[in-house]
């Protein structure tokens, strides 16, 4: 697709021929991946200058892109599942390994391909770990990272310093408004606020739409295992849900906007609920559906606790300094008072509430449309454009 | 003061000592402005990287800055008043020139000041219209604006295209967080979502804590010029009530906000319904007090009316787009349903939601202390920090 600039120029667009132009290299093609393609392509349309597609790689291969963005996503997600390939998401390596000649349009084995170069764009829209632990050595290579997967400074501590690290020596940019709230002004705000000179002192939401949207609906009759299969079939969890009803998709974020505030927190310092019973823990995958009905009296008996306080259900992330300036960091359901800023409804929006030295007593708000491939691949996009427009 | 680097540096640290020094020019040293200095002492005690003030300026004269800003600003304070300084206001001409030796810290008459050199930033905390006329020519020249002062960009739509093609330029930035909602994630989402390729549809939103303060307080049987007068006395307007209930200053932020998300909106074109009654927009600023009574009967009767609907009164600004794509802007008291999104209390907090290309059916809703010295002095120096960090 050609790069039409109108409108304000980007520093792409600037680039005289003869510099090699940014590719953006997407790894996942997913809903997420399709998503961002799709939207690339209104833009595209809309005139706005982007940089192109070298190449889209998924767990059954590497693409190299065309004129077609559209053809070379729909050619991936056809693609035979091929051994070598498969080793691409188990051992990270076949990353290194991306098309070099973005012109024909074929699926190719890993061998063939020619690492990033600098100033090339990797969004990384998988889940995967070993991906992940990719992003700090991508940064220090000169390459931007822009990324949905949560596993690059969500997980480890020694990884999300490594990535914090290659991002402030300034060679290369890393974009993670799509890890936490989908693009809402979360990780920035709490960046911007640090920049500032203040100090973070508290953060506090709903940090899962498909949580809220359960907890929301859920009033206590009809059996939850029902609604999390509504859920599920609308879309609003993952295919298994015990990845949402876990709270470890939760204490991901947390520590991520934890970690922005530049409080170095570990991942078992966060004490997380889960929402699971132990016969759901345990279930094969093929069992899931049936083992659902476990939720059902716990979260009922919950429930009725929560009403004889007058209280609302709601799945919480915490993050604050106890009387001794120790860190308390908690993920899990509580029961809400009635007053309590969060225990009223926002459908299946992310609500965050941030505390810090401007804002002691009343705190700074940030609501709205915090999942889905839509959202979150605007977010991506919007990070790769920042990374354009700084040149 | 001196700028002691520690941590991360910033472009004004790393400039080699022979290129002249980014200077602070500091216009208004009332409740801002003062509060801009405290904030500036602050941070430089902990060892962020700052640029020093060349230059403290009101309509007593210009302050020369040395190495004690505080010193500086109580001069500026105790300055007598001078014909010629009281010119500065007027046409704005004294405020080319400022200072151009930050040793010696003297009050000094207009003629004695060079012009601010490119690189200097020019810290607008006044409320000047001619001032506000400088902004789109001090851009032009190289020299930075961080502003408070809503007229630069809030007033006639002429000079914010004329800020706005200067600020586009590139030479110089322009930093307005402290305009609306005093540095909460409001203009910067709305240019964000505009940058990343979506248009926006539709602003609403409480913009003026003190509005805030009055409707949430007003249960109907207090007259509510009482609540006014506590207000005033409390900080909570302007000294002159008038200028918060005439709805003007929440036009001024609503034009631009509409104006940052691209739209060219005329003052004229925001129907703004004023709570003054026409006594007390005609009485001299001595007779205010007393007249301040005739707002008790028309509240009490539009409290009334909202009662007999279950309705609360809030003071709403909202833009959106009709049926046949018209834009339509209005500022003005509404009663609104218990289930509407603003009807809920958030004490002098701004609230606001933005719907955009995104967020088309679930707004982006933004929410915290939008007003204050304290807060709005952070902002602006946020935005001195982003300009050096700029390079």
């Amino acid at each position: 697709m050609n790069r039409v600039a109108i409108g304000a120029s980007t520093a792409a667009s600037a680039l005289p021929a003869t510099v090699p132009q940014p590719r953006l290299l997407l790894l996942g093609t997913g809903t997420v991946g399709s998503a961002f393609v799709e939207r690339w392509q209104q833009l595209a349309r809309r005139g706005l200058a982007l940089p192109r597609f070298g190449a889209l790689a998924n767990s059954r291969g590497v693409i190299r892109c065309g004129e077609d963005a559209g053809e070379a996503l729909r050619a991936a997600n056809r693609a035979p599942r091929d051994a070598a390939a498969t080793n691409f998401w188990q051992n990270g390596h076949g990353c290194d390994a991306l098309v070099a000649d973005p012109i024909v349009a074929v699926a190719a084995p890993m061998g063939d391909f020619a690492s990033p170069r600098p100033g090339d764009i990797i969004v990384d829209a998988t889940a995967s770990d070993a991906i992940a632990a990719r992003h700090a050595p991508w940064l220090a290579r000169g390459v931007h990272v822009v990324t949905a997967n949560k596993l690059g400074t969500g997980a480890d501590l020694l990884r999300a310093q490594a990535v914090a690290r290659a991002r402030s020596d300034g060679n290369s940019r890393y974009g993670d408004a799509a890890t936490v709230g989908a693009g809402l002004p979360l990780l920035r705000s709490i960046r911007e606020l640090h920049a500032g000179g203040d100090r973070i002192h508290a953060i506090a939401g709903v940090l899962s739409g498909s949580l809220a949207w359960l907890f929301d609906r859920y009033d206590g009759r009809q059996p939850f295992a029902d609604l999390v299969r509504t859920a599920r079939d609308g879309g609003y969890t993952e295919p298994d849900p015990r990845e949402d009803l876990s709270g470890e998709d939760v204490r991901r974020k947390l520590l991520i906007l934890a970690r922005t505030a530049g409080i170095a927190l570990e991942a078992h310092e966060v004490a997380v609920e889960s929402l699971l019973t132990p016969e759901l823990a345990a279930a094969a995958p093929e069992e899931v559906d049936a083992t659902l009905s476990t939720l059902d009296a716990p979260l009922r008996r919950r429930h009725a606790g929560a009403c004889d306080q007058g209280a609302r259900l709601r799945f919480m992330a915490r993050f604050r300094y106890d009387g001794d300036g120790r860190i308390r960091a908690t993920v899990g359901p509580e029961a809400l008072g009635p007053t309590d800023p969060f225990a009223s409804s926002g459908g299946t929006d992310n609500r965050v509430a941030i505390w810090s030295d401007r804002y002691r007593d009343q705190p700074l708000v940030v609501q709205g449309p915090g999942a889905g491939a839509g959202v979150t691949a605007a977010a991506l996009l919007d990070d790769v454009l920042r990374v354009v427009a700084a040149g």
